[in-house]
């Protein structure tokens, strides 16, 4: 990627003289307007002896060429048009609009008297040598988010070198075992009588142990985080933010390790396990903007003259995080950020099938500098360390990510108590739908079709479960998933080809299989995988039903609903999926806007995404987060994150009684 | 109250000569450094042949009154001398520093040897007609929170015509007999059979009849709110504002009637009630700019370029508003405005002992343009009518202002639910205490005190239950309260000069006997006042108890509890008192900004006052609410009021698809 013209255009002969140098093994063609390219190509070709074609738009550059022709003797030259109806060439026309009216564009250079011939011809090394920087205006992908908030490292696939690191850090963590227990007061405690964890992808892998946190470890690292707590709230936003950076830090110094966890722990892949940390990081550093922001001074209120009215934010208390295992790094540091960002102390409860990433992440947050006793783990069951955790008269507020029904057994158990109503973050499931209509993008649909209801073995809350498809297109665009899907390689997470890795645990791969069977006798399976005979995998399905009420709940893996609808039934069409009263994700393929809007109006949901994929939010890009039986709110990683998380208080302080209000003297 | 330093020099001409034309039946005393002011009184005094005092502080002004001693022929001068500690003295000094440091200050155009004679003795009349407006950075009353919130119109009650209108308005409402009841789709329907609705004041006067709604009247309110509500909520945050400005100026202009109404069937005085009005109006127009503000377009979100991200708020559905009788009017009109500002519809509940106040509001909002649909209203017991809306499948949030107790049935019924859950917000009960040292002005204490703990019949739940004073000045603070309270009126609410009216109903008053009964067998009552005969008053006492856990609860009435303590014993006395677990309201005096920091460290609460009284929050100015169990937050009339009774909804759009990103072009 460069972000200036000529780096551009040098980066275009570069590569034009490597597809020449491949003859014969590659048979280079060159679609161009730009004279200096074409007789740059012609050049290299002729130099190098191979035979090449050219290509231009029907209508456009034919005196270009007719001067080529004439001036090598002959060029190979195919003259092209794209073909359809408006709405597919519109987007076309106007990128070629855009590219051909830019300043630096060659076109315009050439058709400006003003522009010596010497301009237009000149060196391209010379022009990149002369400007050799990046675009000013255009900021570094670690820029993006502006001076406060350093964007996430990324690690690209692409290169061997990067693969090899990954490689070797999954080397390194199979050499070990890893050990996951009660981490209370930053030391690690024995629970219950430690269990073997197993690798999804291979059950025959024992990744570490885990041992339960026992009452007592619960009743202490309760009492630890209510005497840490207030000192913590009280040392504010910008000394919280500090902290939290450094355990961003923390995590983005330890990447490798990480991703070759979450891999051999969760099954997921390396692309997936990239994705995770830099989310994880994210929320750290994000909060930490939010922490500065929202938890200083305080606000300074309009009022009458002779009192100061301010209104601040501080920590409840002791909250309790109960986090899900299909992003057991991202969202485990999510709910622990958010918490202690608002100034208060964090149980962390995770996942029962994924304590060994927890365990290492919390090591980390200790060793970056955050007081052990505002952050204790508890790894166990739900109906055990859970059920203890929330009914605890010690906590001030609970933050949760996993299933509706326990999010209601959560509910009931806070309800019940005779104490102040604290606040539950829940965020649940989803029904999540797509709705294409007959202007969308063939290709772009089947792109991210694939990418929102496969990738991560379809474990994300925001998948795609539902695929609306006009009947008019719905054939053509099977067709082409069917044939996406074949490409789809299932295999060990850790590998870096593998796009789907196994689903959690054999209760998932039955709970999907006992949906399969439904879906063979009830409704049509258009398409099926194999899996791989080891580790619990659930092969991508791609099966027909009627209509949206076939499904009642959320199916968790990697299953394709398809549901074809004429245009005039869109309402109630996109009405029986609202009437499932999820709201987390939907998304929408259109060229059309009111089409968008309409959709937006019939499916309430939390986050909407339109022409591109559904899943992957990015912190404080697409704060996340549904409404309805999808989750309470607020969003995480959005501005009002916080707020629930903290208390308001406001203070009036008459300044008369200090002798008069000094703002009268300087009207 | 004047805005300019000339309005103000007149307006002190003008009172010096009407106390000098009421001799004999005043002595005038005039205490003033300035020697313009001291001759014009010398000569007023002469001419009238009147004799009068004048005073000057010790060690300041000896030459000026040697002069005028000497010029008239001998004064009648007094000096004195402000005696005490540093502490009570550093104020008053500040205060003097700051008067005589004013540029505009006859003391510094005095000593300025630049400023001609003439201009030190100019015609003071000519200079107000010279400049007759006033301060032109001053706002009015009206416009103190700028030009987008007209603050509401007071009433003026030691002006004879204002008293005389309310007067008249309460006689007007005497002649009509009110009638409540279920208000749905805008027509007063028959509910229960109509029960009398009689005053506190004197239960023989029966103001009005209320039926309560029934089953089907519920399901029928459900049903219109939820049809009208989605083109409510599109509508957007500026339309919506627009009607609630038009609801607050339609409260504003039946300002008199709905004080009568207040006083009648709820037992306000008339200030109370002139206070009530204007926190309901303030209330309609301090949301609709919450609802212009944060539901319009949405805020575009920083993130990569090739798409747009944007938040937007959206209303949730339909909520349950439950008010409580002591805020009829204002709390009543605070919840329903937040949840329309937000774009939902609404079931009002009033409380049970005040349906009057409530019909007449509903009634003036669906007059002013509110879609009835929108605004159903819905009298009748906790236990029928609140126990039937808050199990309705049809809710999507409650608002509540009441018990603890109450709230914790209603969240349990919430919790019950097998559907998304609900936000409950929730404004409950105080243990609310004031912590007095010895720096702080026992005049100020004691004026703040008595409004704090008797106004309103101490019927808030703002109101200042304990006192903790510090042993050395407690005695002197005690006989000030006895005094104060020994000038306390208790009558008809309706009456101008009534201080103290009637608690709502015969249930309080028995509570509140009860627990003066326990007072008098445990503890010790320092004072207490005689109520009326008819009505259901109660009387306020003055009670002195070991420590704050003497008191388990709040005590809704006025009852002050004193607490005596050592210094040295703060941080255990003041924990006794957060141990309660309450956290609305607290007071604070003192001329020591450490002691104050402390007391708020040591009892954490929603809304903390210092140097003046504890209750009276104004909308936006004190956003008022509490924690622990006394409230789940957000606070109302804040700028985070909205958020509860909203989703929010982030939704990414691919622009790229649509031919390029077009901000690439500006760079």
């Amino acid at each position: 990627m460069f972000t200036t013209k000529p780096a551009t255009d040098l980066s275009y002969l570069v590569n034009a003289r490597a597809l020449i140098d491949a003859a014969p093994h590659l048979y280079a063609q060159f679609a161009t307007h730009n004279a200096h390219t074409l007789a740059a190509v012609v050049r290299m070709a002729k130099n190098a002896g191979v035979k090449i074609e050219h290509q231009r738009l029907h209508g456009m550059g034919e005196a270009l060429y007719k001067a080529a022709d004439d001036l090598y003797d002959g060029i190979t030259l195919r003259a092209y048009a794209p073909v359809g109806g408006h709405e597919d060439l519109l987007p076309y026309l106007v990128r070629r609009l855009l590219e051909n009216g830019a300043n630096t564009s060659f076109v315009h250079a050439l058709l400006d008297e003003r522009v010596p011939v010497e301009k237009v011809v000149v060196d391209p090394i010379d022009v990149v040598e002369a400007h050799p920087d990046r675009h000013a205006k255009i900021p570094t992908p670690i820029e993006v988010y502006g001076p406060r908030r350093r964007n996430a490292a990324g690690i690209d696939l692409s290169v061997l070198a990067e693969r090899a690191r990954l490689a070797d850090a999954v080397t390194a963590l199979d050499a070990q075992t890893l050990s996951a227990g009660p981490l209370v007061g930053g030391r690690l405690t024995a629970g219950t009588p430690p269990l073997p964890v197993v690798s999804p992808a291979d059950e025959t892998r024992v990744v570490g142990a885990v041992s339960e946190a026992l009452e007592p470890q619960i009743d202490q690292a309760f009492a630890l985080a209510r005497a840490a707590q207030p000192a913590w709230d009280r040392a504010g936003g910008a000394e919280r933010a500090r902290v939290l950076r450094a355990l961003g830090d923390a995590l983005e110094a330890n990447t490798d390790r990480l991703i070759a966890i979450l891999s051999r722990e969760a099954g997921k892949t390396l692309a997936d396990g990239i994705a995770e940390v830099r989310e994880a990081v994210d929320f750290c550093r994000y909060y930490a903007v939010l922490a500065e922001d929202q938890f200083g001074e305080g606000e300074l209120l309009k009022g009458p003259v002779g009192e100061t009215n301010v209104l601040r934010l501080a920590g409840r208390g002791v909250f309790v995080c109960i986090s899900p295992w299909n992003f057991p790094l991202a969202i485990f540091t999510g709910q622990i950020a958010a918490a202690l960002a608002a100034g208060n102390a964090v149980l962390a409860k995770p996942a029962e099938q994924t304590p060994l990433i927890a365990t290492e992440a919390v090591k980390l947050y200790h060793a970056a500098g955050l007081n052990p006793d505002l952050l204790a783990l508890l790894p166990g069951r739900g109906e055990t360390v859970g059920a203890a955790l929330t009914a605890h008269p010690g906590l001030d507020g609970v933050a949760f990510t996993g299933g509706t029904e326990t999010a209601w057994r959560i509910n009931q158990t806070l309800a019940a108590r005779q104490g102040p109503i604290v606040p539950f973050i829940a965020e649940t499931g989803g029904l999540n739908g797509m709705f294409v209509d007959t202007t969308a993008q063939r290709e772009q649909v089947i792109d991210d079709v694939i990418v929102s209801a496969f990738g991560s073995a379809g474990q994300r809350c925001s998948a795609l479960r539902l695929l609306f498809l006009p009947r008019d297109t719905a054939d053509h665009i099977i067709d082409g998933l069917k044939g996406a899907m074949d490409a789809l390689v299932l295999g060990d997470p850790a590998s870096a080809t593998t796009d789907v890795g196994p689903v959690i645990d054999a209760e998932a791969r039955g709970a999907l299989e006992t949906h399969l069977d439904r879906l063979k006798r009830e409704a049509k399976v258009l398409h099926a995988l194999q899996a791989p005979a080891a580790g619990t995998f659930f092969a991508p399905v791609l099966a027909e039903i009627p209509a949206a009420d076939f499904l009642e709940r959320e199916v968790f893996g990697p299953v394709l609903h398809v549901v074809r609808y004429r245009p005039e039934d869109l309402e109630q069409v996109a009405g029986a999926l609202a009437a499932r009263r999820y709201g987390l994700t939907l998304g929408i393929h259109s060229r059309i806007e009111s089409f968008a809007a309409d959709v937006q109006r019939l499916v309430p949901a939390g986050n909407t995404y339109v022409n591109r994929s559904m899943t992957g939010a990015v912190v404080g890009v697409q704060p996340f987060g549904g409404e309805g039986l999808s989750g309470t709110g607020p969003k995480a990683g959005g501005p009002h994150a916080l707020l629930r998380y903290a208390v308001e208080r406001a203070v009036s302080v008459n300044i008369t009684a200090q002798g008069g209000d000094p703002a009268l003297l300087n009207l």
